[in-house]
């Protein structure tokens, strides 16, 4: 395949992460910025998206594509098939840069705007080929995230929009074609609203940034990740539907809950419309399946954040280790130890609610984790350099376990002396057996990468443990292969 | 330790999800609502919270406390620690509500209100006890989201604001401390400013509600699950930082961007207090530590959604599908077979950004899940009843990989007979080995869950791909126990 060209006129923020997506979806991009720093201020851009956006498929993507800068927009433009436009928001500059667009550029290449307030006839005016110009708004980080806002004027080809809304797909995105022109498309009126209201409060001296920003990322930040406004508040209307909603909430439209006092009439012509496209839009879905999907959508991204231990996600993080306590090796050494005691979540099962094989390692894991923690390999002790690497796993799936059950692992040390750490993991659901998992770990140097000896402390505690666990049987299971029944 | 004890006062979603945090979280729970349906609509409720809250918790929680339900509001209250409010928003309903709890309540309960609208010195108005009564505004799912908004009035006393405090923070939410009492609070001040605007361009026909929910959720919605509006601007504005964007921006304020045109004034002073607080906020971090921040989190909330298939996952899904285009058997079988081929993700990484160990049970449970689609197990096959369960699994770590590298699993068909399929995984990066999975499965009856004989089509395209592999040489640390020398 030929790859595609795509010109990218002003860098930046959004210009680079144009830059980056269609790089990194195999087009060859061409740069044009008169500012000596662009290509400093592209290559950071590029190196964010370098690492983030390859990763969001789960299929390796197209080679990257060809980077060049270009002092000139005739050479950047000419025998494209896409030209985007992120310079500042200055009208007669970006008409003036259109005008030397279209002296060079093919007629059928689509131009879009990043604009994020122009309407596109305002864009056109003086045009030579309106047809070819269209608003193409997108979102920061525009390498991750898909919405595209593609806003024709009624002087903007079909063919051009067609065109882009298949190009954008191709690159990731998620065209959402605006039918109307409108000062600042759709989702900018959004951010424009509650922009103006933030700086109210400020003003007023109600909340801070941070406050703001918490209300926000702990509250309904995190439903509109997943649904946005209507389909949330239909099912806050629950069986009764958005119809019930709007009745419900209608009062406080002519209640001073914002500072934006000029209010739609809610007629029931505008009742009807809400409550109808609501229908057309979520109505294949029961208000039950709505509430579990929404709540497995925000149990996956609560997790998720708490993996990054950012957000919502700290704050759970500082919840369990306030459930937990604190955490010692129990005076009784001579039974296997409780390394793992939790209910399984949401988002390690399938849609049939069975846990994924891939996260018994994850508990498994966990379980060797509390067990590092237990002889002294903690923060403190990794900080000197040493740690354990897992070399090797056995799992056995003995039975199946369902989201919600709370399951526990007990952990035998098989061996515990010089570099190596052999344990043998057990997942029970009350009595009943779930898995097994025998984990070799070796310590290492986290200079070397390579396996040394542990500090004397350590090695003493973990001595102290293998000791006591020597009297216990050995498992079944353990020091089998793949296939050799126990 | 004695359960503590809510007193829940009108059921409902609200009431409801309140309910449900407390008994999850160990508290005993009295409910009063005169509803007949009450105690239905709160166990539907209960039923979601209970599938999906514990899981967000990496420990066990407490055991659920018991939950009663009570005819009249004196018995209810009696004794309690909290009563939670959630009655229809009327003022002179609440306040006899309010009359009835006084009567009866503990002097030193919390009583908190989930009022979206009034302020605490309305409810107050002619209690015998003003300084327990505040506002505490939760968000819907109540059991998920963390933030409630505690708003006091002058008359609260400090000692139920920290009492309160403490015990939200016990039972997993955060309380943002609302300063000054305002209409709304402060992030209802926000959802109306939406849900005008929204009301608007509906009426106008600008956008449908799913036009308007896709804006939403493909774009800032994703931002502001992790971040909030200031911090978010706050990278957007780039090094030249807070400043520098409320400059850019400020000129919108006077444009018509929103239909909310009663507008603050930009003096130095608000610029001044914005940038101050947001130093205050974010200035630990640097704008390039901020960007990864948001790049870690948003990599993590798409690739959750995607697990998901919902949103913008849903769009990610899609893109590998057209991406990776048809899957089928090689023509030539007389080598390993290529199951995976993909860049390592973020979320698959630790701080250091290597893979985690888990993860290399998950890329090899996709080479299995490819193997399975390739021999003719795909979704058409599974729905007549049969499946492989994988039995067993061994792993042998050879090498560290990292973010971002393209990783490769080739996959040998050791036996595939009768109701065995026995894989040998090999995990590269370019040519470096990285990781080897051995993996037993089982193929079962979907009803019974136990052992079956697969179908004949699909047990002659596995045997006879295992017969073409039976020439390849044994791969090295196949049928080996942990701890054993390849």
């Amino acid at each position: 395949m030929t790859p595609h060209i795509a010109a990218i006129i002003g860098g930046g923020v959004i210009g680079g992460g144009w830059a980056a997506r269609f790089l990194l979806m195999g087009w060859d991009v061409r740069v044009f910025d008169p500012d000596p720093q662009a290509e400093r201020k592209i290559n950071e851009v590029l190196a964010n998206a370098r690492r983030s956006l390859p990763g969001l498929s789960d299929v390796a993507l197209p080679a990257e594509g060809t980077l060049s800068y270009h002092a000139t927009i005739d050479t950047a433009v000419a025998g494209v098939d896409w030209i985007q436009e992120s310079v500042p928001e200055r009208l007669d500059l970006k008409l003036k840069v259109y005008k030397t667009i279209q002296d060079h550029c093919p007629h059928d290449a689509v131009i879009g705007s990043s604009t994020s307030g122009f309407k596109p006839s305002e864009l056109q005016q003086g045009a030579v080929r309106p047809e070819q110009i269209v608003v193409v708004h997108p979102f920061n980080p525009v390498y991750l995230l898909p919405l595209a806002e593609l806003v024709p004027s009624a002087a903007t080809s079909p063919a051009i929009v067609d065109k882009a809304k298949a190009i954008l797909t191709g690159i990731g995105m998620y065209p959402l074609h605006v039918r109307a022109e409108i000062d600042a498309h759709i989702a900018d009126r959004f951010l424009e609203a509650v922009w103006r209201e933030a700086l109210w409060l400020i003003k007023d001296g109600i909340a801070t940034t941070e406050e703001i920003d918490n209300a926000i990322r702990y509250g309904f930040g995190l439903r509109w990740a997943q649904m946005g406004l209507f389909e949330t508040y239909r099912i806050a209307g629950g069986e009764a539907g958005m119809r019930h909603f709007i009745e419900q909430f209608g009062p406080c439209l002519e209640w001073p809950w914002t500072k934006l006092m000029d209010v739609p009439e809610l007629t029931e012509e505008l009742i009807d419309a809400v409550a109808g496209q609501s229908d057309a839009q979520s109505g294949q879905y029961t208000i039950r399946e709505l509430e579990r999907a929404r709540d497995n959508n925000l149990v996956t991204i609560l997790r998720g954040l708490k993996a990054q231990d950012w957000g919502a996600g700290k704050l759970l993080n500082a919840q369990d280790r306030r459930v937990e306590g604190d955490v010692a090796l129990p005076a009784d050494l001579s039974k296997p130890i409780v390394t793992v005691h939790r209910p399984v979540p949401l988002d390690w099962t399938d849609y049939n609610g069975h846990m994924n094989e891939a996260r018994y390692l994850q508990a498994f894991g966990d379980a060797t984790d509390r067990m590092m923690l237990l002889v002294g390999c903690d923060a403190d002790y990794v900080a000197t350099g040493g740690s354990f690497f897992t070399a090797e796993t056995h799992i056995r799936h003995l039975d199946e376990v369902h989201a919600g059950a709370v399951i526990r692992i007990e952990t035998q040390v098989l061996a515990g002396a010089g570099k190596k750490m052999h344990l043998f993991h057990r997942m029970f659901e009350g009595d009943r057996e779930l898995a097994t998992g025998e984990h070799m770990l070796i310590h290492v140097s986290l200079a070397t990468r390579k396996a040394a000896e542990p500090a004397p402390a350590l090695a003493a505690t973990l001595a102290r443990l293998a000791q006591a666990h020597a009297t216990l049987p050995k498992p079944e299971g353990a020091g089998k292969a793949v296939g050799v029944r126990g």
